[in-house]
């Protein structure tokens, strides 16, 4: 049979990566699929080195839309990233009865919805294992592997950059600046590292999650999105001494009356297996009612990580895209006439425990005060680190673990925590997450 | 549409399980399944309690063949275990045309190509997800997640029962026997453990592994099956102090030559991810040429874990059943006509490194005799630990780690240094590997 024929949308990093696994991996690849998978066609705006990359053998193009309107071509990757020309060039690909895989995070938890649908209407694939924690085939485990199961929470490092900032500022006691700068240098962190060091990357990957577990739609508007810029390195050693690490999670956890979906820096405790996934690697952990506690591991990010996804996806649409639409996997899991409308919870509506570092004067009361508020609002305390002022100090750190309370209750008792003439500091707070 | 008809053979406890879970979240399910699975009748020697499990609204039968000969059935899930009678009714189901899903790792490493040969004949699938590491979906992953990669091994730890007592011997400093018991108490292990303390059953699953990692046929007789009841508290202890645990492994590893198939006591790097894994818990290591490395973790056993997974095949069976039997995925991730005729090798050909234990004389010299026999063999060394004698003693204990040695070679030069009249006592060797 004739090789099944693929065209490229932007052959950069990831692209590269596709090329050359496919090639070389060329034999085993077809003994599985059943079926070649060529990359017949690529477009890339820089075609000069779009052809240094794949030869002569490839037609290279620097106008997307001359390989949407190829008939011979069956699958289109979408690898250039973004919401823009991204999104168009997806919705054509679908239009003109292409299966369609993508990378593209971002794209899917924000126009996810309207893709799917489109797709969908037009008996097409859109597989997008790759959009997650790279390598790991976490979408084909949580819409095909766990399907049995009640999925309770998702709780994953998700992104390399901030998973290598933490790790390093934990082994080598730097502060966040020095740690970024260190990660630029590796190419662990881009020039521009927003997206990544505040919480936006993470984001969009638990976004996506969030819909395949729970059969919602991807609302990356609903998620709360917070960085770990702020992260101070004694609050990374009080943690420690505490037996717990800091690791920066998305989160998404199904409650009675809704969905929380969050990415924010977590206390973890150390002895849980995901607390010693370090460097740029991911892990994602799936609580389930059937099955317990499971956990995924591997990198999350790099050219041909990225590409084993992509293949993967490659091969399932190459066996699977003969089969009749109605019967394939559905794209989020659940079938698409059957989604819920769990809303999204609000912050104040979530429920966890808290971190709190509070900067106190050196005085008899100060630690009665702070608890008689805490217990005031029925917020109970797992643990307290009170360090010693130091010799001439009048001052002093008072750390606070609690346990789970709803964090609008948790606003309120802080507000008026703050307001103690004895807080001389603003309060630190740092979610935690047993995870048990 | 009509829910898929389901006909269960065995309701044991994961029988109960499979029951139990799909009763429980039978929407979430068909939400996903597109269609509802029924489990429409059951077959159990014993009536009674099969009754007890499912109620009345569920034919039961004593014989299992009446199940097979039911037209309304479309899918058999045989939960009898062994090689005997099992074999016979999932042939027998096979070709009355149903579909088979299977948590029967004895009867697949064993029979496996015979019964993967009569479903392709027949048109039918075979899934066996909860065959290996209970809810863990590795079995996936492997088939699908990763067909982007040459697989160059896997290492997992997938018999709950060996890592409890592993870590129990570990955290107490007690011995097998003593640890055999505590684990036979609280139900980790059967009355007769054989079949898991002797590693029997990790080689099945590393067989089956191994098939769909590197596309040969299952061949559980070429497979080295090595359990741990000769471990000693001390080996434990000293590995310790030198980074490592011990940990019974499952390892299927790709060589020039062939496939490495084994099963035995392993150190592995206190550092490593699955050198962390605790108690009844299952973890698989996958190591892909574009990937990287991965790591699958949870529950191994159990009656809702492995429902989990016999569950997740019936969905897959659900979606995918229309389609035409050639575009499916195939039973052993690669196709059926183009299996790979590596040899498995013989143990004296495998490649590790290893850890030995010798009780010497304490005398001079006696350090310089092995390690120039080692370095004649051209065996290089790693680390050495040498515990000073207990005062009145005149023996002390010498512990090696090597680098990587062909186990031939080993074999000879330790029959040289067992034959050193310093050497008073059998030398203890565990092979070791760093998984990097």
């Amino acid at each position: 049979m004739k090789p099944i024929q693929v065209g490229l949308l932007g052959i950069g990093t990831v692209g590269s990566g596709v090329f050359n696994v496919l090639q070389r991996n060329q034999t085993e690849i077809t003994r599985r699929a059943g079926r070649g998978i060529e990359i017949a066609m690529v477009a890339d705006l820089d075609t000069e080195r779009a052809r240094t990359v794949v030869g002569e053998g490839v037609r290279v193009v620097a106008d997307a839309r001359a390989v949407i309107a190829n008939p011979d071509i069956d699958i289109v990757i979408e690898l250039i990233g973004g919401y823009g020309i991204a999104r168009q060039l997806v919705m054509e690909a679908i239009e003109a009865g292409k299966h369609v895989v993508t990378a593209n995070k971002a794209l899917l938890a924000v126009h996810g919805t309207e893709i799917f649908a489109a797709a969908h209407r037009r008996g097409v694939m859109v597989a997008f294992e790759a959009a997650v924690a790279g390598g790991i085939p976490i979408i084909k485990a949580l819409r095909e592997g766990l399907t049995a199961n009640r999925i309770e929470w998702i709780a994953g490092i998700i992104n390399g950059t901030t998973n290598f900032i933490l790790s390093e500022m934990r082994d080598k006691g730097l502060d966040f600046e020095a740690v970024l700068k260190e990660a630029q240098r590796l190419g662990y962190a881009e020039a521009d590292p927003t997206f990544d060091i505040e919480g936006v990357d993470a984001a969009h990957k638990a976004t996506i999650m969030s819909a395949i577990a729970f059969g919602i739609p991807v609302q990356f508007d609903k998620a709360h999105v917070e960085g770990i810029t702020k992260l101070g390195a004694q609050d990374i050693r009080y943690a420690e001494q505490l037996g717990y690490r800091i690791k920066l999670l998305g989160i998404a956890k199904r409650r009675d009356s809704g969905v929380e979906l969050r990415v924010h820096p977590c206390l973890v405790p150390a002895r849980r297996l995901i607390a010693n996934v370090e460097g740029a690697m991911n892990a994602v952990m799936v609580q389930g009612d059937a099955v317990g506690t499971t956990l995924y591991y591997g990198k999350g990010a790099g050219s041909e990580p990225t590409a084993s996804a992509v293949i993967a996806d490659l091969v399932d649409v190459t066996r699977l895209h003969t089969a009749d639409a109605a019967h394939r996997v559905p794209h989020l899991a659940f079938q698409p006439d059957s989604l819920s409308d769990q809303p999204v919870l609000s912050m104040s509506e979530v429920v966890t425990s808290y971190y709190l570092r509070l900067r106190v004067a050196d005085q008899a009361g100060v630690l009665a005060q702070v608890t008689g508020l805490l217990a005031g609002a029925g917020i109970s305390i797992d643990a307290i680190l009170q360090r010693e002022a130091g010799e001439g100090e009048n001052q002093t750190d008072l750390i606070i673990l609690t346990h789970d309370v709803r964090e609008g209750t948790m606003d309120e008792v802080l507000a008026q925590v703050q307001a103690l003439p004895t807080v001389v500091a603003p309060i630190v707070r740092i979610r935690k997450e047993e995870l048990a």
